[in-house]
């Protein structure tokens, strides 16, 4: 494609280095923020700035926080010692949007993916044993993706954590809420005939 | 959506505020951005800083440009006599990658559409007389969607100008190469047959 300005190459080459995003889609946004009002594009510029300059962790649970401690690990109302383990922070917004949990998180910040290079030591599993050995937690629901790399994490964590004493479960498996039973898969159809739950009055 | 800080919430903003682009993408390309080297992230967000402040246009197609002329324009083995009008910078991108036509533009940015209050005034209508008048077009090619605001635009055009002397055309409307007859709609083919060219031997 040739562009016929500078300006727009630069910024059409930014925009297709994201995920999903090729040069096409890139053209359209570009057009789109000349297109709108200057001030939406600076602010768009600076929040892309501050977050590449400006984002803090969360020192207790590793979450995106404003403050050295996250909303979630500061509220009194919550209750800390029942910690959710998850891959990473959209998880946490996915489960804070069903408002079911009541207690803190712990943020990895990945899956143990081997074939990746990405074990226990690129994950923040050091942290989480820490959190463990302090007492402070009772309870520990691991909230991972049902893939083989979620399975393997929480197989580790389950192994590493074992004589700790801790309460631990992982969320359940089995056809969504509104699913049709003959368009579920074998494995998730297999797993929820496996862990049934009692029923009736 | 609850977001753990301030600045994550201010760049999902930003993203969804363009098209197609929702909340759950939105924050897809904010964890990349995280995720990401921090020089890429201020590379876009200068690329967009500069989008918002530097952009300038070309005194005499309108297309987008880094001087007071673009490449096209200044570009003395285009044939500064044949002119192709268009709606934007994106159809003269898809034009050039063609490599068929050798004149310059004229960008109007945009077409009529009377129902979105955008009319001749909007756009760059009055510089194109202006060109006309000037004596410096020869020819003049009409290359729009072939949408109702397309046609529209096409014929205030070509009733505007008259008088002019200069010769004018449209770009063919018709089956696309490699387009099969059988899933052709009737406007198209039906077009493409009234126009039909001459063959043969």
């Amino acid at each position: 494609m040739n562009f016929p300005s500078r300006l727009i190459e630069e910024a059409v080459m930014a925009f297709s280095r994201f995920p999903g995003i090729g040069k096409k889609t890139a053209l359209r946004l570009t057009l789109h923020v000349l297109r709108q009002d200057p001030a939406e594009a600076l602010q768009l510029s600076e929040a892309l700035r501050k977050l590449a300059s400006d984002i803090r962790y969360c020192q207790q649970c590793h979450n995106i926080s404003d403050a050295d401690l996250c909303q979630i690990c500061a509220n009194k109302q919550r209750d800390a010692g029942l910690v959710c383990v998850v891959a990473d922070m959209r998880d946490v917004i996915a489960i804070e949007n069903t408002g079911q949990f009541h207690g803190v998180y712990h943020v990895l910040g990945g899956l143990i993916m081997p074939m990746d290079g990405i074990g226990p030591d690129q994950l923040k599993m050091a942290s989480l044993e820490e959190r463990v050995q302090s007492g402070a937690i009772r309870e520990m629901v691991l909230a991972f993706s049902a893939t083989q790399e979620g399975d393997t994490t929480a197989f580790y964590i389950a192994r590493k954590l074992k004589d700790s004493g801790i309460k631990m479960s992982t969320i359940a498996r089995g056809i969504a809420i509104g699913g049709e039973l003959e368009y579920a898969d074998e494995i998730t159809l297999g797993r929820s005939i496996q862990q049934r739950i009692p029923f009736g009055y």
